[in-house]
């Protein structure tokens, strides 16, 4: 067959197996969401998924949600939890499909969810201003493009592990972004790992590993 | 003066500011570290550290220690803990530099360090024999230079956050770490985020934050 | 005139040339493969063949088939032989083209083919329960995106040659598949050699002329 | 000969050629040194000078000055000015030669220059302590390593322009000054210009014609 | 929200948030420009803007202007100035768009603008003949695609500082741009410094900071 | 205006501007190109150019000429020679719309033409059969795509020089034309020089002026 | 301890483990060759090994083989054959020592081995007139530098398979071996895949492995 | 043995096979120069070469002759000619190593040569008091470091064609020369092409076979 799933997951990992929509046909997709939705264990997530995909899937799971922002497709099931404190930060407007992916696979994990957008570091008083917000998290997840300096400001001013997503927001050296993430893995600022670029999926999956630690259900 | 030191630091993120000895004279980082360690509040890290800055310290700082394989100095101060667990995997013989140097950062700044080295995917049974092993630590700091295929296969047998070190060990495509880097970014399997290559203080520092979140002295 | 066939290859290398339908004209193609059906000695293989050259062909080689998920043209002629194991592993769904356009290769050239697909290193014991299937192969062709570990793991597990082709499946740091391409290079198991990115046609041609030799028909 | 003087230089641009000392042997150096010392029109400058070229050079202009930690030799001829300000602002100490090669620069074509050293923006409260200092300047030159943030918050914090240097200063993803050119040049943060890896000489040349149009001596 | 604007900007430095509208809906550019013009302070700028942001922008703010080439917006507010000289140089036709956009950037903030077009250095004399032009100039933002060498060209022949700006003009081993912005940092002739790829915006804001200096209204 | 015609270039160089066609709209191209002829001193050229301009140009000038596969135009204007020998090698069917770039090119500015195309190195005895031909030419437009190993066969083969064209025809690691480029550039084989990746026109240029000088009209 | 010494490797590959000397301290590299050369099963390998590990196990070891060409130490133990035929062409006299590599590595597996040198395409006919010897090996191995265009050629006249060893020999925009390494990748010629730049180890262990499919012992 | 000489050279493109030092031994080199002396056909040139190559080859080649800057040995033999017109052009002192090379291989190879060194376009006016020697030359060989500018201000001044060689002097961005090679790649002028970085053998070899074809001795 074309998937093989890998059902050991849940159990070992804590999670299902989450559907990256991007590579597969929209039926392919939607036969394996379906099919992880019908074990019912817990929630089923699938990402980079387009309309049709939803379209397609709403015909089968009719409780099946769509985020087209982050393009990410949620079906609720088993127990619902929301546990500590994730914070997702992002520099500016164009970063928000990457931070919504971040923030709405830490919320499908079972994480509370904080969110501070639009506070690059071009108006650095619009992030001081958070620092309190910054501190109450258990973890935080901070998007940047361009140059990406916001995240080392925001990894010097916490003492919480910090998650790093470059975008591909910017152009010409911003080289679809390949320089904020260099620039992120260089950082002069311990306490922050990063993750690839646009990566929210990975960084919302890492936070919540993390913040489960320090907040058992 | 040649250095404004971060004297906030402890308060604000619970260790102070480590010493990255590479940049500087030996005299520079002598002062630093003495300085640092005449504060007396915590324990002092020096990383990057050659020989020379050791034999000078040692004049003024009688107690202080120095790793050569890790390059690191440590001057212990403050109260001594060891909590959690903190995990060190490293795929080959030639990555221990860059594996110490997490390691030695997380003991210090109070963990409990456990380590696994030599256990590459060329002989894949060495890492299946420790599967229990991994399972048991709270993070997981995985080492490898190469392809760095350890970091994945390590990452999908653990159900904890891994912090991942890519090495400059190998030659040609290697591209003194880039390659590694690369794949453990790309990576399929979620629960991994990265640090800068041949960073071991940085993976240390990171694991220590994640560790301490679950197990609070 | 615009090609100019090269027809010693058949008696110099075992096999006619291949089209590379690619950066020709549905209209070339269609000659160029029409021409070498007519000779039919041997069958006859168009890769990067898209619908209108398959359409233009059926008007004149009514006996053509074509393959739409590896886009690939056969047409067969001569004698028809399934020699020796090739077997065709690939991680993951999308990886699926490129896998194909291999598996078609070796068969179309004589050897008898077996596939394992989406048994990438995430959930390994998919793998671990295939060792047998995968030792009884006489070479594998190793076909992964993302970050590529797969391929690495596969060689540790098996003595026999592995051709390995990277995929530009995945996104960001994944650079359109330079990074896995990379990481194989960089594998720290020998054993294995590797084709250009995407390249399932490289990789069936040169697992033929392996597999025959041990399998001579 | 092996050196054609540019001696319309001073007349068109305001200050004479300045020696690049790296690519020739001491001998020729301190031949052209000596040369446009002899004009005695204006200040001379060789920038990335070792020792051997200054004790060269002494034997036959006693009163050359070396200043090693910059690498750079001053020859003190017409009239001497100090207008307007300068401002260097670095980010570590390890970033100082550079830094020092701008500001000597500036001060050798005659304007008042100002430093703030190891203020990067892991400690950020170090830079907010001196936002009057920055304001107060013409012209701002910005000098960091590492990942290079402390430029987008200082020109975020001015209303002057700012000329950014990338340094070398940082190992791995750091690519010896690629990743904070980069990420200079896609700064969030407008206002703001950069010159090469290690400039300090170009950037201390750029901010001292900037620096006297707001100040006409 | 989905925007925070930096209200302090005009404040601080003299300009109010720029509009990058590449980023986001035409709804929330429409909105932000809007909100922006009923401040009526100073003149709003949105820069990489398409036709349908206008459209949508002119149905709230009917005396808003649209340069479709450089594709800027611009809405005149508060009192109008046009101080000093800012001189736009252009090595070709192709690098009109980007040239207009520094142009237009920097006359929207209150500096008279001059352009000179069309002046690559294949046929100097046509460079040669403005060297008067040249030398009227406060500053000069210098544009060109392909290897960029008119910038050296300009920098060498004129006595006040030159923002450089490297295009994406050109094809093979131009790479974006690339190229002429490494040869433009590295170039031979001091007095210049460099934004990014087609950053029309960045050099005229750049240049209207440097020329105010020289120019204060 | 948008263009400043160099009008010195026949005088200086022997031919008029060329006119790149890829960064202008069709009107700017038909018009520079309609004023080249109405100056009627020699052969007006156009390259890059689309359908588009051709049909408007041919309103204005009826006997221009459109060569689709190159997309070059030509007005044939003043006296009309062909002199010496260029020839054009090509190793692929794909790399035809590059090679007749540069054949067109050399025979508009007055050179005999010669062309041997598909010739790579798959098969080597097509291109050894052609070892006559390829010695009684003057110069020798060598253009290949893939890894473009026939140029350095080529070279090897002749004692005249060869310029060497890099095309972008393959995928993946040949990165674009990257590839060939970078090989030709480091040929084991002296007699040989570069232009950039798909520059027919270029090729074409330079054999014209090595050609002339062999063959004076 | 620092090595976990994968014992099942003769087992499941055929041969022991191959130590990689680079890495280590001439004490662990020798330690472990002893221990290797103890369990006598079969020959024992150590590649990448300067003289200090050959001196240092030769007090251990008396019957120990140093070949400072290739850098390689050689142990026999066990069976010695010589089987079927791998045959080595380099393009080079500087690309011997990785030639050497892999001619000593199949050797020790027990291959037989044939040595082609200095045959690059600059002088055709040296490589023409080995043609029936290309021909008579089972599996070739192609090693060049510079533009590695060797390696097509080579492959071309053939009917088995090729394993490509691109060299780091050239300099310039021959990047250390990147540039034959791209080129070997996207051959136009079918029946070759490639091994990491200078990995002629990796090369020779290939070549055995395909060598004795087609002649079992 | 390590070197099979290629006859055939001389006869079939007029000069013997040059050996390129830099990848033997000192022993192989002075045997393979010697050997080619004592055929005493035509000069003999190496190049790369170091003083202990020289030493060597002294003692049986008395009459070799070694320059240091361009590294180069020469031994005279056969006929001795020196036709036409070669010039050198460079564009710093640093460039001297390189234009050496290429000046000496064309004075070789049998051509008149002319040199024109240190007039980058930092001071163009020192360039443009060249333009009559400029055009005087059968053909140009234009050698710069930097961002290699002057290449294309020659190449636009003169109607000969010009082989271009950047080099590696500079830093930072200068990527050890690939900035200009790939800027002089990019030129907006035509009538150009380019040799590897600090090529100068490569590009005095073309440039005599151009200046032989316009002056036949
Ligand atoms: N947006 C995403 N980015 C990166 N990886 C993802 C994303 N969504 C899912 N994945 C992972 O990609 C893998 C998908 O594999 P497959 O669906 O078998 O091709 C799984 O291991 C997921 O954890
Ligand atoms: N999918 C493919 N990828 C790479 N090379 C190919 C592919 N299909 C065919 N080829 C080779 O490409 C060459 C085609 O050359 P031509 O058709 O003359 O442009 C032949 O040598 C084929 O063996
Ligand atoms: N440290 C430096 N970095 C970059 N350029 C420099 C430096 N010092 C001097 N220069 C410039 O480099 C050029 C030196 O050229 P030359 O001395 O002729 O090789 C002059 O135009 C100087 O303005
Ligand atoms: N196909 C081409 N590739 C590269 N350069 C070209 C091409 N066609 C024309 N040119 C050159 O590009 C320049 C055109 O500049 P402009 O038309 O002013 O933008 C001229 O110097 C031409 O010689
Ligand atoms: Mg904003
Ligand atoms: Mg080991
Ligand atoms: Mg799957
Ligand atoms: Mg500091
Ligand atoms: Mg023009
Ligand atoms: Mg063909
Ligand atoms: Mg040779
Ligand atoms: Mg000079």
């Amino acid at each position: 067959g074309f998937a093989s799933l890998d059902h050991q997951r849940l159990h070992r990992s804590g999670f299902t197996e989450v559907v990256y929509c991007a590579g597969k046909t929209p039926e392919q997709s939607a036969i394996i969401l379906e099919r992880l939705a019908l074990r019912g264990e817990c929630n089923v997530l699938g990402t980079r998924a387009d309309q049709a995909v939803y379209d397609l899937l709403r015909t089968k799971v009719d409780d099946a949600e769509y985020e087209s922002l982050s393009r990410t497709i949620v079906i609720r099931r088993g127990a619902q939890k929301s546990v500590g404190q994730v914070l997702v930060v992002a520099a500016g407007t164009s970063d928000l499909p990457v931070a919504e992916e971040a923030a709405i696979t830490a919320e499908v994990m079972g994480n509370h969810v904080e969110r501070i957008y639009d506070v690059g570091v071009a108006g650095l008083h619009r992030l001081l201003r958070q620092v309190d917000a910054l501190r109450s998290a258990q973890v935080i997840v901070a998007v940047a493009g361009m140059e990406g300096a916001l995240v080392s400001v925001v990894t010097g001013l916490v003492d919480k592990p910090v998650i790093a997503v470059p975008t591909s927001v910017g152009y010409g050296a911003q080289l679809n972004g390949v320089t904020p993430l260099l620039a992120m893995l260089t950082s002069c600022v311990p306490g922050m790992a990063v993750v690839n670029i646009d990566n929210g999926f990975g960084a919302g999956y890492m936070a919540s590993m993390i913040n489960q630690m320090g907040s058992p259900a």
